[in-house]
């Protein structure tokens, strides 16, 4: 008999989960239904900035894979807008609604991609035109016709994050007067408070006007446009609002359901990406993954995650074996000619995971000295007192920086100490690295730090 | 009483380790003197191909640190133009010839940095005007003396790996003619067929005429001055004439004293780089590493491992304690807007240490396909038949694209199988990767190969 699988959600996670299922089982064995509540699938989602910012020049590039090619190629039954609003375990069925109607559609599979939901500021003033999250493609859309159409001057950006940060280079790239307002003492809390305060001057060196420490009270406006923004030091006159204040996981659904949801908020899974209930699978921005380093469960929105929890929930679905064994908390960004990148615990992260930490910082440039654009990096290292275990990295430099945090987080996902890392065999030319890598120099310093004390 | 450290050899290897044990040891405790042969000290040889083309504008800018430094800052009796020909291990002292004199020089401690020898082809007419190595600093400075004042029009490059890939680029900088001959079927040896084929693309696209599969036989010249190339299949006409024909490790000092030399002709040493000799130490190019995938001894003539053994034999010497693990053989080069990079063992290579093996090759880009300046990128990876053990990658690709060889060098070092190697927690943003990293979408082509067999 056919089985039926169901997925709810139509982005990454959700894509990918029923592209996986379908190359490893044909139509007469597995029937897959797809629900999704918007008009698009399988898009970037973090490639929003970028269109804002025109990087990108048309929102369909951002579209990776059209609604036919999952329908005539895979036979995966996609249904646009139409949202799931519940699911029954027992009576294996979910609930969809779409512009006509509301049905029942069984599954014996059932997979949950429902995503993050962008957290939205609890106060006055909100419903004022010219305010807009940065959360699906049609944000992007609005907020570049919003552009086009009122020419603002003075753009808020609320939230200093990734994607506040990225707004406010897109907001920069269209020449107008942009402020950053974040309740943190610093922008990227991702980061220490020294590597943050580098992220604050890259900016300032921008031309975005700073406003830290300041939390969000509300919004003014002018004949139903906003006008303001008004946070706890303060009135910020703003002609465009953008709200960068992240995601959580979208669980609503599976815990109306009675699936377990974590401490995190997000859907609880195994290694496989099984969620409590029988036959029900999670991927993407609705799960909580087990950070690898602090052994706690943590909500992290990337597409990254997503794509692969998707794949792996596809792959057993389809017959198959995969996992997703955790996450170390790597991620990357780019503010202009800066680069921001991390991976592992904070101090603060690991202090909270019951580590005592030293750390160093060390400067070095991303070529060799001599070698003619060679730009500045400036490394820093977490590690264990007495065991010298590495358990995290930031990096802020140029052109050639960020992406060396890879090497980190491989170095991380074995938990190696900072001593073996300094006999890491890295790539070296003139063109690349100095003699010593900058990622081998904070090594070393951090393994000196260790046998000198 | 104060110990004697006599070093041999002022090079990378050799000033790193006088530097680290002097920084732990005060000169009434260690008496310190170094040796070196020329007149530079610590200069980046890898450097000169660099100079030559015009990246750096300056012999000087490739000396890390000028003699006097070590004299007065570090108290290193630093002796230039003094070569050491011959160690004795009874009576302690290395026999020392300067200008003037040839005298002895007692050690408790021995340093043998002698570094690689270039190999010189044992041809006719090599004593012609216009053929020049690429081994010293002295070397490029000649080089850029002949361009200069015999402004030749063709230029023959011998030997198609790093060294003579970068001055054939030197050369059509300089607006030469390029021929780049090798006896090798493909330019860089050490990449599979398949790379090297895309290497001598991007070779070709650079303007350069490739004759492969041809043997050096001779040089011919007028009055002096070289004028041609002679080859297993003609004659190529030459202007001025480049060898890269690489190293070998310099040990022959080191055996003429008794001292184990391996099969590659490399001083043998174990992982805190001591010789088979009492007190006698071996760092950089002249020693052989034990390849950590392979399990067997490699010569291999790079900066930042000479920098890196020089460190551990000085922290040694200065009673702390410091290893040399071995390498896994990463490596990387750029060509014009091409970038080259390996890690581990090639297939062949592979093959030949017991592995039977498997490969995947996979094109993506740089950054996210939509993102403005995603460059091709091509991945290799090598792997083991039945386990899937990683064993090796190459990458050819353009901006952006050689770095990625870090992250696989860390998972080659632990041993990864593809199969893990999929989970990696990568950095990913447009402007920095695809969804899926080039690398995972490797590992996942390697994992789904291992998979399906």
């Amino acid at each position: 008999m056919t089985e039926r699988l169901v997925v709810i959600g139509g982005d990454a996670a959700g894509m990918s989960a029923a592209s996986q299922a379908r190359k490893r089982r044909s139509p007469d064995d597995l029937n897959i239904v797809a629900f999704e509540r918007g008009r698009h699938v399988s898009y970037s989602a973090c490639g929003i900035p970028y269109l804002v910012a025109g990087d990108v020049e048309d929102a369909d590039d951002l579209v990776a894979r059209r609604p036919e090619e999952f329908r005539e190629r895979q036979h995966i039954d996609l249904r646009l807008d139409s949202e799931v609003v519940a699911i029954d375990t027992d009576r294996r069925e979910v609930t969809v609604r779409d512009a006509i109607r509301e049905y029942h559609e069984p599954f014996d599979q059932l997979v949950i991609a429902t995503g993050g939901e962008p957290i939205r500021p609890d106060v006055p003033g909100g419903a004022a035109v010219g305010i807009y999250g940065v959360q699906t493609l049609d944000d992007g859309v609005r907020i570049l016709e919003h552009l086009d159409r009122h020419t603002p001057r003075r753009a808020v950006v609320v939230g200093g994050g990734y994607i506040g940060l990225e707004m406010a280079e897109a907001m920069i790239r269209h020449g107008l007067d942009v402020t950053l307002v974040d309740a943190a003492e610093q922008p990227m809390r991702t980061l220490d408070p020294d590597m943050g305060a580098l992220v604050a001057a890259a900016l300032e060196r921008e031309g975005v006007r700073l406003r830290l420490g300041e939390r969000l009270q509300g919004f003014g406006s002018t004949a139903g446009r906003v006008s303001a923004v008004h946070t706890s030091a303060g009135e910020i006159p703003a002609d465009v609002v953008i709200l960068g204040l992240g995601t959580r996981p979208n669980s609503h659904l599976a815990e109306a359901a009675g699936i377990t949801v974590g401490e995190t908020g997000g859907i609880r899974v195994d290694r496989r990406l099984r969620a409590s209930a029988d036959g029900v699978w999670a991927a993407g921005d609705c799960v909580e993954n087990l950070h690898l380093v602090s052994q706690r469960p943590v909500a992290v929105a990337l597409g990254t995650h997503a794509n692969k929890q998707g794949r792996a929930v596809g792959i057993n679905i389809g017959g198959g074996y995969a996992t997703f064994p955790g996450v170390v908390g790597t991620a990357v960004s780019k503010l202009c000619a800066d680069e921001v990148a991390r991976t592992g615990l904070s101090t603060a992260e690991a202090e909270a995971a019951g580590f005592r930490t030293f750390s160093v910082v060390t400067e070095s440039t991303t070529r060799a000295g001599y070698f003619p654009g060679a730009k500045k990096i400036t490394t820093k290292i977490i590690a264990e007192c007495t065991t010298g275990r590495f358990l995290g990295a930031q990096i802020v430099g140029q052109e050639g920086a960020a992406k060396r945090i890879d090497a980190l987080a491989v170095a991380l996902w074995h938990g190696m100490t900072v001593e073996e890392m300094t006999s890491l065999d890295l790539s070296y030319a003139p063109p690349f690295a100095p003699v010593w890598d900058p990622i081998l120099i904070a090594a070393r310093k951090a393994a000196e730090h260790l046998s000198l004390r």
